[in-house]
């Protein structure tokens, strides 16, 4: 922590300063400069909490160093994590795993159909919400634990480990037993006691980044779990909120390379829901492989035109099986260079 | 809805559109202009499902005209609501309420004096966390049901009503026995599981804007919660997130006269938790009052360099009482105008 | 300047950094932490380039404490500034101003009667756009040089001093014949060349803050004004981009206490352009004259409706002489409390 | 245009509405619904202006289908357009061009360097800077048109094209002497008037996207250059503002395929100013290719640590011949499938 004095500070500000330092049990080495002093706080393990600083008479500006997370920064967990869930591996030297399946879980035939289509064509794992999360309350909310059951059956009937999002703490035990991952969705990444408990499940989580979340926020969020206990946790990236209303979201696919420096685990990336549009998800799905994603979550509904959600961004069997072919194509020309 | 079409649509694209409206129980009016053609879709009682036409073949754009909430809107619902949480009312012809107190419950003595302090300067509510949603793991996070007796207390203590946050489902019932009003976090805002559970517990709510919430997607949140039948609710300003780091966030105080506007529920301003910054509560509290709040949520602590959490934002006893007589002035001015 | 080191580098590269900094002719003084190692660079007389430093091997982030400017900065200047444009003084212990008038100059009878319609209403400048910045080719551009000449003669009519955009280097000489104060739009905030010119004029400048612009480039973009030996610079808050599209823009009145402590400099709010909306008008402009605004600038057209360009947000001469009677009352009240 | 009434207006509101679209000589159909009445706005020949409408008693809402752009739009010019500058070619069909050179012009020796480094390697145009834009005005403001002789010599030597950054009308003419393409950077993207005049001058022009433009914004821009009969445009993107400063800017990838779809334009994308960092630069470089850019503008100095400004987003010739393999290799993969 450096602590920078007014330009105009006096010496008895500074010495507060360092006291007050030193009250927190740690040491303040003043550095004394041509226009200003700056304060180095020194000795703390971690981030420390600046509340008894910030506005003590004098301070200008208090600057942070050490992060609020640890468990998750390669700075302290050198190697790459591989993150496991029922045989599929998400992780450096893997293959990028897809993920596939519709938005929504609608009826059994629907999931068993959206099944094979995925599996067919070369999907690792299927998605499909039962319990959704909506803007407004009179749209179409998800068919609960019957969805769970349509899921784990098709996943089943396609040898396919299965993903559902969890949006509340007494749901997770019911999820456990259907689905092999569990998602923290956006608008939840910073719900702090979904992520414990979700983090005391032991089950592996993806966590999708918030809407407006700093990346040191989302790797914050990622410590939550990991403080439990649970290291198997994958990232994903799915889209910021920013100024521009063309497309649904703004992909951050810079978030891939740059939490690859700062963190051990893997990352994923969600075209269809950042993009919200269908012709821009298979150019971007190709780019996060490039760019260094361990995998990629797409939409697919075997008639995306009767969808019950997010139709307008969901492949068809066709346009994925294509996708999918392009994708291979693009990584093993990716790791035979 | 208004389905606008390509430049270049064919006429048999025009027709598939109008069928697939139709097949949806609307009535599809086509608006040939010198451009371009657009179907005006008329019978929807609200908002219109558009997945199954924004991706029809020539088919541009589709511009929806009503919106995803309608309990919440002035446009159905004129007259303005007054909001009552034990004795004290929110809304239109009301002082603007004070709501004032720690950020955190650190202590019983600590929240006894805090009550004292605000009390005896004036506010009418009493504010104090017991749950505390931190964006790291490592920070302190509250003193739980312990928090929630000390709040509870130090409020009767002081013929206070108090308010606290709720953070998960399963403390919704705990809360309601000690506290007047439920919080419900900007965190929390898109967490609908528990708008539901808070509509259904019939407690007045305090619901602040998320930090990246457009205004429609606040006003559907609180419509979860009238959804359930539970008309007390009280929305909240305090901040969102830009480009600007200058202040922890930009309160965006224009959404005052705006959200007066579009629904007839009463609004606060929350300065504390949207500067960051000591020197600037005070200026925006009084802003807030001008532009037509119904009710100002301060931070104030009874030594505030020594809080557990938001020192740097929180007024102490001097400052708060000198803005809370600034505050009974002002407002006395502008109703005397 | 603060050079923060990887948790595991070696004392190797953290030689190396501190080598780098004194071939800059400045001292470097290591602090090392139980974490990791800081380097204080001490010496420095202002902003130093870390171009050569950030990207050394084992160093993890550089951190400013100097800011790339001075001259506009309270910390250095202690006194605030008083700017007199033809009589009329913005600044600490005056009036706000009351800048108003059409967004274009779009007839000579128009600006007459508009600056009738002001004066009498009790504003104590004129403004109206000669040359317009206009987001597309195809809308009205404004009147250019015969538009400046309404603008003074509808000025001088009514003993209004001027005010007028500047949008290229070769109008300055010209508009500067005519106008008493010189606007620099917000899509110029960072036009550097316009910004030296219209420093080398001498002329009283109205800087408008970019769309997107940080309090720190604000500044800074002022401080190109100054450095080239012009210190009569208003600043403009009007509004910043963000997320939220139900105003144009939003309104950033935590900025005008904030660069009240931060710069000598007078700033004045802009509360049409910034809300784009007539209703909101009134009550931001009120909100801005409390948080110590020492101006405001309005938009009012003599007929709204039928104005050449934002006519949404127009107030009219009724709206208009009540909002300012409403203003001056509020003054009064502020500095007599 | 579509004009959306209130719930609750009146058909006199309705008719006033009306009488004023057809006094705009454009034809009004209403459009009654069971909530509300809208009103169709048909035969105007392109954006409608709606200062007359928006505010009518009963207006709710005013919907714009036209846009301000056409002359750029695929709409109305389905071709793609190939943009050729002194022999490259940008466009459909084309490898990507790779752009590369310093970010400033610091003298000949290092121009001569630099330009044999990046022929060496495969770039087919040579950028530099010799007019700086510089957030303060304390920073090395570039050499000028000393620098344009240097960049121009450095050119022909290796018998690269070149681009610069025009910054100011004055410097058109004279840069059209040294220069191949003119760029016009992100600052600059609403400077009106520079646009006009760069259409003007005919030159190939590489307009940048604003920091905070949105793509409507952005396309309109071009549409300046285009009115002025001078189709040869270049767009680029090059990192957008948003609440994330883990990165520079937030690299847009997304808006790549999108604007393929609504433009006939060539669009290049910017990595280094975009990310800031060099360890992004080449993944997202790759990525840019992916998602089918025409081109790709990199910052390489032949002394990346010695830069006098953006060194730590500059490859050096090494980082830079491997990077641009990849890229060919990667671009001989995409065109082989």
């Amino acid at each position: 922590m450096l602590i920078v004095m007014h330009h105009s500070a006096t010496d008895e500000q500074v010495q507060a300063v360092t006291n007050a330092v030193e009250i927190m049990g740690l040491t303040a080495e003043p550095i004394p400069g041509s226009l200003r002093t700056a304060i180095g706080v020194l000795g703390n393990q971690g981030y420390v909490d600046d509340t008894t600083i910030r506005e003590l008479p004098g301070v200008r500006e208090v600057i942070h160093v050490s992060k609020p997370y640890k468990l998750v920064s390669r700075d302290f967990h050198p190697d790459s994590s591989i993150v496991e869930a029922a045989g599929v591996k998400f992780g450096d030297g893997q293959p990028p795993v897809i993920i596939a399946g519709p938005c929504s879980v609608e009826s059994e035939v629907q999931m068993l159909s959206a099944a094979r289509l995925v599996k067919e064509n070369g999907a690792q794992m299927l998605r499909g919400g039962a319990f959704k999360p909506r803007t407004g309350p009179h749209s179409f909310q998800g068919l609960g634990v019957e969805g769970l059951k349509y899921l784990r059956q098709a996943g089943d009937a396609e040898g396919l480990p299965v993903i559902t999002e969890v949006m509340r703490i007494e749901q997770i035990e019911t999820i456990c037993r259907y689905a092999d991952v569990l998602q923290v969705g956006a608008r939840n990444m910073q719900n702090f006691d979904l992520l414990k408990e979700v983090g005391k499940s032991g089950h592996p989580i993806l966590l999708k980044r918030g809407l407006s979340a700093t990346i040191e926020e989302f790797l914050s969020a990622a410590e939550y779990i990991l403080s439990e206990g649970n290291p198997r946790v994958i990232l994903c990236e799915r889209g910021i909120r920013t100024f521009e209303k063309a497309t649904r979201n703004t992909l951050d696919l810079s978030v891939v390379p740059l939490i690859r420096e700062m963190s051990h685990l893997p990352i994923v990336v969600d075209p269809s829901h950042a993009t919200g549009k269908r012709s821009l998800v298979g150019p971007m799905a190709k780019a996060a492989i490039v760019v260094g994603a361990h995998g990629i979550m797409i939409e697919v509904h075997p008639n995306p035109d009767q969808a019950l959600c997010d139709g307008a961004q969901s492949l068809n069997g066709e346009d994925f099986s294509k996708l999918v072919a392009e994708l291979a194509r693009l990584q093993n020309f990716l790791v035979s260079v």
